[in-house]
């Protein structure tokens, strides 16, 4: 079928990813010159989402591992030869990443202006990420924001990713490991659980009741397949039905029932009390139906024991892509940037700090180039960290786990203002200021 | 680095692409017999984005080469030894799907309830297709309705895709195939390129400007390595000296102009000016920067000879997913459905015809079940076609190119009712019917 790939096409790796454009950049750099210019790079979000507080960082892992695998193979020189010159296909055939990395590490908050992702190296060597870089940490960073706001909404309960469905099968992986790194408990999605390690969870589908004869059949049989902890969907005809059907299936052990439609609160809360009145005081209520951070906050009150999200989580709650940009801050030393009307930026290569109240509060993110480095008090924190060298990871970015930014995540949290978790629009958390050298 | 694939590992297939769930329903529905029960499952949308007058059907060709490739082998089965149990792992190594599927072409329009997608086959065989079917269609069909849209309002100038560095990398290749389906004429994605066969093109970053010494620079290189009929970004200092330096560069024979910010509008009549009194008059203007169907509609009267499109096109603007649900509608030849408050679905297998004024004008979207197939008049159309006969892709779907998709949109849309093409929030073009055998 023209229009799919062969179903024996080898495994493409990334390195074709990209715009055609940073080839085409390459092909006149080498042609003219400038492509061996020390250039840096940064990666950063001019703005936040409207209304957003703060972001999340998080795509570091799946770059650094793209970095890893990003080669000009046979296969993609095949149709490279077609876009630019022969020397430049040598170029690309030989092609390593040899220069440095700094960034923020995964599940460390990000402001307008933050410094992200600093890429130092040569035009050509650093220019040819600037489309891989940006794919991932705009996709990845937008959803682990909206994660977060749903984690702090929910207040403890458990939050099961489940959002697959709603989105690019390949963006639906990289969703659950940024939904799991911002603090969610599992999610519904076996790649990511096969690739990444998350814990997957699972209940089951309308179609199931349907499939059996009647509703207590596919309870019956559910529970005898997966045993009394698993979960019973219960809405698919009349949901007090359901719930006595489910008891009746699994006895007073029954793990949960999952309510996927309806008045969700309403129907809690009387599932609650049904639940009870059978003697099922430990069985679990998850809720599931297009929630939101909004639906999930107003559901506090309710005597729910986990949600499962789905389109909200994949789609960024609003908010599908972070806005983040790659641009060229310095060439051998000299700051550059646009200087025309609108989308402005700073020039020059920079680091950051955030600094806090002695209480631990964050109160200000500080941008800041060569030659205007603050001095650094002692509950400040500096923000970047070497991620590569040299062309090679560091051990900080080798011994980077999911598990450590989900706890950095919940650390940064904790010390930002309590304004800066409110879910309704509004200014950036903390100040982001440049102090000029 | 945890958190991250090997670097060294296989390609992984499409099998695990999908929610847990459907495994341990499998492994349920071997246990008590109803694995075997023959079904069907039907992939439609209950409603359309908000405001949206249609939606158009992309996917297909992705799905059915998934399809040829979903295997459980000994990497997915590694995992699942964990999730069901040995029986299960024994049937999904044998898996391979032996069903029917019956479609909309790609390329076809699509209104609230139309059948989409019909799989029909044994519950275990159907069901497990569903998170990777969902997945696709609900990405594909998001963005290529999105770019319908956009390619109605430039009313005949081409359109670039550029928007791969806002969205999943892998996310963006596919995004690249639904905007060619609908009508863009090129996309920056490389891997599209390769995968798809889809025109490539590209211009140059500000970042190319500010590597070079000054502006002429940059852009006699560019020029000298691409040609005169390159495209030279004219808005990283001044677009006035910009655009003089540009055609000082290239000479009067200069390709094009890009302009990435400011008030597009003025700036492009201003430039059109400028380059038709520097002799330049066949030099095109390429306009970028945030263009969605609306910004581009405004511009219809600007001088405007092509438009860049990123962040819009690849998050569906404004709905980046399509809504679509996989629902069992008919089991052993009963219809079922779910019948609790919300959520409703129609139970039983269903076709489609498209009813049109003698003109040529769409009237109706007829979706009816068996024995109540309506007259097929002289002027209707069956919309689903066979794509899977016991599980081997038909002529239809092997013979289907990108190219075909295209101008069944491109006339699909031409019999729309004049007000479907509107912009403007509105109801479906058609009303779509559901007769009563």
């Amino acid at each position: 079928m023209t229009g799919s790939p062969s179903p024996t096409a080898p495994n493409p790796g990334p390195a074709l990813l990209t715009d055609r454009y940073e080839l085409t950049m390459v092909a006149a750099a080498l042609a003219d010159g400038t492509a061996d210019r020390q250039c840096v790079f940064e990666l950063f979000a001019r703005r936040l989402p409207d209304g957003r507080r703060y972001g999340v960082v998080a795509g570091t892992g799946r770059l650094l591992d793209a970095l890893t695998r990003f080669r000009f193979g046979p296969d993609e020189l095949e149709l490279l030869s077609r876009v630019v010159d022969e020397d430049t296909c040598a170029w690309l055939r030989d092609y390593r990443f040899t220069g440095d990395i700094d960034g923020y590490p995964e599940g460390e908050l990000y402001f307008p202006g933050s410094p992200v992702l600093t890429v130092t190296g040569t035009f050509a060597d650093a220019v040819i990420l600037e489309t891989l870089a940006l794919s991932i940490y705009n996709h990845d960073c937008a959803i682990a924001s909206a994660a977060a706001r749903m984690v702090t909404a929910a207040a403890g309960r458990p939050l099961i990713e489940m959002g697959s469905r709603r989105t690019h099968e390949e963006a639906a992986v990289a969703a659950a490991r940024s939904a799991y790194l911002a603090g969610f408990a599992t999610t519904s999605n076996l790649a990511a659980g096969r690739r990444f390690g998350i814990p997957t969870a699972g209940t089951a589908a309308h179609a199931w009741v349907l499939l059996h004869d009647d509703e207590p059949a596919a309870f019956r049989s559910q529970v005898a397949a997966l045993g009394t902890d698993t979960t019973l969907l219960v809405d698919t005809y009349d949901i007090r039905k359901g719930i006595a059907n489910a008891v009746e299936a699994a006895g007073t052990g029954l793990g949960a029932v999952r309510i996927d439609s309806g008045d969700l609160g309403e129907l809690t809360r009387q599932a609650r009390e049904q639940l009870d009145s059978l003697g099922a005081t430990t069985t679990r209520i998850v809720l599931s139906g297009d929630l939101d951070e909004y639906a999930i906050a107003s559901l506090r009150a309710e005597p729910v024991d986990s949600y499962g999200v789905g389109t909200s989580l994949v789609t960024g709650s609003g908010a599908p892509t972070a806005g983040m940009v790659y641009k060229l801050v310095e060439v051998d030393g000299r700051p550059v940037s646009k200087r025309s009307s609108a989308k402005e930026s700073r020039g020059g290569r920079k680091s950051a700090l955030r600094r806090h109240k002695p209480t631990g509060t964050a109160v200000e993110e500080v941008v800041f180039g060569h030659g205007s480095e603050p001095a650094l008090g002692p509950d400040d924190r500096v923000l970047p960290v070497p991620l590569v060298r040299g062309g090679e990871l560091t051990a900080e970015a080798t011994g980077a786990t999911l598990d450590d930014a989900r706890e950095r995540l919940r650390t940064a949290l904790v010390a930002v203002p309590w304004e800066g978790l409110k879910l309704s629009r509004g200014e950036p958390a903390i100040p982001t200021t440049f102090p000029q050298g």
